[in-house]
This record gives C-alpha cells, structure tokens and sequence, in this order.
C-alpha cells in the first residue's frame, strides 16, 4: 500500500512530461518526485499498443522499486493505452493526462466542438473522445495526430517558417470544422504553443493537461491521506538513455539546470 | 565459422534498411535474407553513442541466433557507432553502410568538397570524415545533421512546402560551402531524393549508399566463398514492435507487399 513518505513517481517517454512535473512540484513543493525518461525508446506514439503497455509496465515498475506513493503518467500516448493495466496491476493511485485534459477541454468549449492533437498512438487509441463522452456528451471531437510536432519541438524550431507551415497543415482541417477549444494532447506541444496559437487564431482557446494533471494529482493526494508528513522533499530525474541530451533538452522546458541525472538499464 | 547455406543479416532501427535489402537482394537473387527491423526502438539517430552499441549487439545477437553467414548493418547510425564493436566480437563478416558510402563520394566529387546529412548520431560520431579521410586525403567534409528528414519520410511528406522548407534550411549553409556531392547518410533519405535533389541544384550529385553497400557485400561473398551452394532463397522480415506498421510503411520503399513479417521480442 502506499506509504505517505514516498515520493510521486512520473514517468513519460522523455522530456515532455517535465511539462507535468513542472506543474506537480508548483502545486506541492512539500513534495519528493522521482522523474522517469524513458530517453532510450521514447518516442511511444509511433509505436503499437503492444509495446506502450510493455514499456509503461516497466516504468512503473522501475519507479515502485524507488518506493513511491502515487504514479503519474505524464505522457498522453502512455496514458491512452496503458491506463487501465496499471490501474488494475498497481496497489498505489495512478493519474494519467489524458481525463484530466478533457475536462479541462470540456469546461473551456462553448461551440461545443472541441479539437484534439496528439501523437498517431493518441489519436488512434480515440482515449480522448472516450474520456470528453464521458464528462460532457454533448461535446463532438474532431482529431488530428500530428507527428511533426514532437521533432520540431526537439530541433528547436518553434518558430518561423517551417513550423507555421507544418501547423498550417495540419490544423487547417479542424478550423474548418468549427472547433473553439484545441487539446494539445502532448506533453511536447506547450513548447510550440505560440505557433499553434497564431495558426488557430484568437478564437480557438489551447488547453494544456499540465495543469489540470497537478490538480488532480493534489486532490488525489488530500483524499487518500497520502500528504507528505515531514521528510525534506528530494527531486531525482532517472533516464534510459544517457544523461547528457536529456539534461540539454530539459533546460528548455524547465529553465533550469537538472540535476542529478542518473542512468538506469531496465 | 560462416556457414555458406545460411542467409545474409540485415538490421536497421526499422524500415529504412529496405533500401539496403531491395540493392542486396537485385545484386544476390540466390541468397537467403533475414532482415531485422528494431521498430520498438526506433529511431537510433537521436540516441546516445551506449545505447545504439547496446541495441546493435542486441541485433546481431538476435540475427546471428538465425544461423545468418554475413550481417550488414544497414542503419548509417548503427554503423557510425558499432561498426568497430560489432567486428571485433562477431565470428562472421560486418559490412556497414559508411564505408561504402564514403567511397561512392570520394569517386564521385570533382570539387573535393562533400556533403555528408545524417541523424545527430551519425554526424557527431564523425564516421563519414574518418572514411572519407583514409579513402581520398584531399576531400573536404561538410556535415549537417537533419533530424526532421526521418518523421517527414515517415508522414509521407516527401514533396511541397514543408519539406522544401526544411531541406532549404538544412542544405543552404553546406551549398554555400561549394559540396559538388552530398551523401544520403541516412537510409530513410532517399525517400525524399526528389526534394532534397530541386533544393541542391543540378550541379550537385546525391550519393546513396544501398547500392555501394550491396557491392561490398556480393565482394566479400565471393572473396570468402560464401555463395549460396543450391538451398533455395527464402527471406523473412523480423521486427521488434507489431508487423502491421512495418508491413505498411514497408511497402514504400519496396513497392510490394512484405510477407512474413514476424514479431520478436529482444
């Protein structure tokens, strides 16, 4: 059973779900986290159901080995394909991004169509017009995966030319269809919010999960009794892949110099 | 010791490798062939130095395991990295797609400036410039890694806007340097030859190094007297995530349907 002492496990496929983190240890700095990588396979959204479930079980099972009290899944592919294994293996609380994004997207719309953008294994899993129909059924869901959001992202190229037209292509599609609400269904995509904002114009409000994640991290937390009693709140970042490009790349998302950075083989 | 009745190794990280095959395959019709594709894995261009040596011993661990007689690593970014490894601690030949290409290159210029694009892998290890300096002393190397090539070949944006973009921004600085060749140092590129070829201009040549890599290898068959003695050629298609997606994308590179596709869990 979880032990109020433990830390809150995340893990994602890489960097992006520091987007999470940065939002968990905002909301609950009297908080230890252990942040999971998964820098040797990342990406998940390219890959098979098969093998999400596969990798999000060894994550989390890395991250139990590190005695924590509540897992996070802060990647979008992991959480619309691993949700329920993990919630039915695992004895500790499990929080995806996934219902949290759409409830955030449910209470943003008001046209009632509500967009969502996320890698081919997001889109195709259809978690987030499972998880809209079941706030608000009346919302009607309008997809597109865009798996040139995640490359640009890492390359840096988050504004000019290129990203404007990359944006343009795929989102043309979904304006026309009238969406007022636009899940960035990816943990990479707040990187690029600026370019995705001028595409989508002022009409069309972006919702990132982030937030809405913390939040219901926190409650969790407060309805379990599973606050932190008292232990120095510690801060451990674990990768599969060396430590030296995810130490890099972090820096963008988080402004900040990471460390410690350890390596695990599993 | 090689067994002349068993079949040619080819890995990739995934379905780029198929490019390598189809040349190998047109030059030895009478070979068997095991092709790998370590699609859970994918891509290796952004990985560390460690972790691809981990995964291409992991790969011909796997081939050699399939009683293969030769193992061509079809992957630039697996032979940037493990060629050495691989050769050192394998029984059997390795034939790499580096050196072949560099000696294509080296033929090829008549400026003595080449252009070398590849993954951040293949650029940073350095590879190209080694081979190319023991081949032809007087060539220059001008590199540049370009890490959107691969997902823009995976979407299938291998012509208009976007990529011509993109290849604008990669290529201009290496044309400003006078390269009257560029090498392909990427298996996934020639999917985007018709692009990347408007954006250089006529002036320069495009090196692609299946072909070269193919010859290398019908070489070393007949120098150590490896050809097939009369066991009818089969070929089998390995992978690491699920057949359905390489099946798919597979057909791109080879214009017909891939059967069988096996799943193998390494």
């Amino acid at each position: 059973m979880a032990d109020p002492s433990g830390g809150i496990g995340i893990f994602d496929s890489g960097v992006g779900g520091l987007t999470v983190y940065r939002q968990i240890t905002a909301r609950l700095p009297q908080e230890s986290v252990v942040y999971l990588g998964d820098t040797a396979r990342v990406p998940y959204g390219t890959k098979s159901p098969e093998t999400v479930v596969r990798y999000a079980r060894a994550c989390a099972r890395l991250l139990i080995a590190r005695d924590i009290k509540l897992l996070v899944v802060a990647c979008n592919t992991a959480s619309a394909f691993a949700m329920q294994a993990l919630q039915e293996e695992l004895a500790i609380p499990v929080v995806g991004v996934v219902e949290p994004g759409a409830r955030a997207a449910a209470a943003a719309t008001r046209s009632g169509v509500v967009g969502v953008i996320g890698t081919a294994g997001t889109v195709s899993s259809g978690a987030y017009p499972r998880a809209l129909a079941a706030i608000a059924p009346p919302v009607r869901v309008v997809q597109r995966a865009c798996p040139l959001f995640v490359p640009l992202a890492e390359e840096g190229w988050t504004a000019g030319k290129v990203p404007e037209a990359v944006a343009t292509r795929y989102l043309e599609g979904m304006l026309d269809e009238g969406i007022d609400t636009l899940v960035l269904g990816c943990t990479h995509y707040p990187l690029l919010k600026p370019v995705i904002a001028q595409v989508a114009g002022p009409a069309v409000q972006l919702v990132d999960s982030a937030e809405e994640t913390a939040v219901a991290v926190a409650r969790v937390i407060a309805e379990r009794a599973l606050g932190n009693p008292g232990s120095p709140a510690t801060t451990r970042f674990l990768v599969s892949d060396t430590p030296e490009s995810f130490r890099r790349s972090g820096q963008a998302f988080l402004d900040r110099e990471l460390d410690p950075v350890e390596w695990v083989d599993f």
